[in-house]
């Protein structure tokens, strides 16, 4: 029997070999332009060290910042340095907000006295009133709507609920376990609760605590919200279930809105050779979170669109079509980066510009394992149909999924682009997110570099491949 | 043309499915069995506490050393309280050696002075004579045939070929570059010198040692043989053809031979219901080199292959054949606990008992890709016949090659046993790879954690899907 099944398989496969030999030409060209976008860059690469200015010359570069505009200028700068046709800034008013530099909580039991908590504001929060102290009795839920049958008044609520271990995309872990930190605070000012403190969104078990944006709803009065690390939050968790006594927290913290201010997204233009109207975008996102470094977050995403840039002139490619390399702005905390170059190209589409594809990385600079694609089934099959291309350099996964934060709203033009994000391996990428610890040191030289050359090789491919319309 | 080859490529795909269809309700019970397992290890695993024991309580623990002695106490006493229902220790002669404390060398240049250099002796190597200086001009090759044409007269040889960077399989780089340690000290004696420096075998720039075994010809003098770091070959290259006079290399070094002595192979059974006179072996190496921990090399393997028993036992499996759980000695430098377990097993299928698999995790903590399998035609078709129970799990790769040094012996039985070695992401095994950074604090958690489910999951396939002769 397994013999039989096996045969039959074997047919199966041979069947798919034989229509892959039919354009064999065309792939041994493909295969042999990937090879060298994936040598280039592995021998000269340049994306390690143009990380390490990113995050060490210039630092962390939170939308609004001073330093957001000094990434903007060192963006364009490398970009025109790496010789683009034709580079601007498209402009975007962001919103700009500041941490301070007060962010202290402490927890006071009846049996163990007071413990100092490590908490950091989330985007976005307001401060505590008057910059000042507020306090009240703890109380730990794990869902959101464990909300609407207690009484939060007065309190200050620990959402607690951790990412799930089990699920093997982190990614997925992530999303489940993110309405705490972008909903918990509004939730609990709806219950009557005076402030929040929101479990660090990370497998690991330490005392980073990890930001991330909240977003206040509209009718209900906004109330400070903290993110605490996971040690202290199950530490509060296990105390609050075992004193006889309330646990009281005490918080304050004096981040502030500072308005809208005008920066802008990096466009670099790569004019093609033979369909120059018809455009590939390749892009990360140029702001980061304000403690650490934004290295994997999304400074990876940054260098590996630079280097694929670099290395695609390096082995004197000559693209088809344009080529279009952005950096976008304030992905972080409202993605009016995304959405304005979405408006921009549905604008662009009325003038004869057809965006056909675009490609983020956005999810680390760790070894990459493939692509997810957000695309018609056409659009799948074909990235699919590179498999054996990309096989060598360990790409396996070329799943479906959302393609990323940026380029997602490009998916209402019409036709629908081919939307593509980068896939790293992602087990080590949420003990760093958001964190002080997502710092240059904490990437990898290799593995940055090949994520940097399989953006580069799906550039070839698209390019080369895309049905003309 | 593109969519008529889709459509057909579609074909060959539900060819594909409905032959795997045709197994549903074995494949649902080995899903849900692997599913089960990787929520057990990820949930309740114990992999990387035992790492911490393993590296921080016994330490490294060279074949021959006290503390490898040891490590199989607590080898055994872990898979006993883990359930096996009979442990023994296989008696196995081992080498042992000993690298003394010290191992120093200069580089003096007319133009720049005396520098110090990072060494450290290769496993295996003979003392400076009457552990003292020897003193000698630098000689520097690339390649071993290189020595054929020159005069290394009382010269200090360096080989100073890097690991390949453009393969993206870093183990076949190590394997480009391992005739220089491996075989570099014989060949440099034989064309006349008195000492080695092998660069060490690291994509990484910096300034470790990276240790190893080396082989001495017997028709040959023995000779001194140490490695050194990437920074300083690559400077002593660099100076040495800059430099209008020989640069000088003084060296020594304290290590030295201990003779022979009885350690052995920690083997645990767990009596198979079915087909218990099949064995099916899962194993890692318990000896390490005596620089770092040997938390990658190979204490991860070890813990592998304890978290698989423990996880297996722990969802309530019944293997049908026995499954033979085995820490291996002597991998690091002579082989002899591999060649032991292998000659013990043809005298068993003498007496009957037929091995029919092994797996060996030799390749480090990190996330799991796959399996490397060599095998016969049939078992390789058998293990790719569930890359679609394995895909749920990041793993992809089925690739053919040695699965590891351990059970490669196991080759020459017949009816040849099908071996399959795990295959963890390779990037950052060679920055640590026996050096002093292949410590505990460098093995990620979860990365481990997969790694160890894979391979009790490759256990329950095995067991489960071989044909029954």
């Amino acid at each position: 029997m397994m013999k039989l099944k096996m045969s039959l398989i074997a047919l199966g496969l041979s069947l798919l070999t034989s229509f892959v030999g039919a354009q064999t030409a065309d792939h041994r060209t493909d295969s042999s332009l990937v090879r060298n976008v994936f040598s280039e860059v592995l021998a000269h690469g340049e994306a390690h060290e143009n990380l390490r200015i990113l995050c060490k010359e210039i630092g962390h570069r939170l939308s609004g910042s001073p330093s957001a505009d000094r990434a903007i200028i060192w963006g364009q700068s490398v970009m025109d340095r790496y010789g683009v046709d034709t580079s601007y800034v498209m402009p975007v008013d962001v919103p700009a907000w500041t941490r301070g530099d007060i962010a202290e909580a402490t927890a006071t039991s009846h049996e163990e006295g007071t413990m100092p908590l490590h908490i950091t504001a989330l985007g976005g929060s307001v401060c505590t009133p008057q910059q000042s102290w507020i306090e009240g009795p703890l109380l730990v839920v794990r869902h959101l709507d464990a909300l609407d049958t207690l009484d939060a008044k007065n309190h200050i609520v620990l959402f607690n609920r951790p990412m799930d271990p089990l699920l093997i995309n982190t990614g997925a872990a992530y999303g489940g376990a993110y309405d705490q930190r972008g909903s918990g605070a509004s939730a609990a000012a709806k219950a009557g609760a005076i402030g929040v403190l929101v479990r660090s969104l990370t497998h690991a078990l330490d005392t980073l605590p990890h930001t991330g944006s909240l977003r206040y709803k509209e009718d209900v009065s906004r109330i400070p919200a903290a993110a605490i690390s996971t040690v202290d939050a199950s530490a509060l968790a296990l105390a609050s279930q075992s004193s006889k006594h309330p646990i009281q927290i005490r918080m304050r913290m004096n981040c502030r809105d500072l308005g809208i201010r005008e920066q802008g997204n990096v466009v670099g233009e790569w004019r093609g050779s033979e369909w120059p109207q018809e455009i590939i975008t390749l892009g990360g996102h140029l702001d980061s979170w304000d403690i650490g470094e934004g290295a994997h977050d999304d400074g990876s995403g940054v260098v590996h669109t630079l280097e694929a840039l670099r290395a695609l002139k390096s082995i004197n490619y000559k693209p088809q079509r344009t080529l279009r390399f952005v950096l976008f702005i304030n992905e972080e905390n409202g993605n009016r980066g995304g959405k304005m170059y979405a408006k921009v190209a549905s604008e662009e589409h009325l003038k004869g510009l057809r965006h056909v594809a675009a490609m983020e990385s956005d999810a680390g600079g760790f070894v990459p394992r493939g692509v997810r694609m957000d695309a018609p089934d056409s659009g799948v099959d074909l990235v699919r149909s590179w498999s054996e291309t990309l096989e060598p350099y360990n790409l396996h996964y070329f799943g479906r999924g959302g393609a990323g934060v940026d380029i997602g709203p490009l998916k209402k033009l019409e036709p629908r682009p081919l939307l593509m994000g980068l896939v790293p391996d992602g087990q080590r990428y949420f003990d760093l997110h958001h964190s002080s610890q997502d710092i240059w040191e904490n990437v990898h030289k290799r593995e940055l570099e090949l994520g940097a050359a399989t953006c580069a090789s799906m550039l070839v491919l698209l390019d080369r491949n895309l049905p003309t319309k």
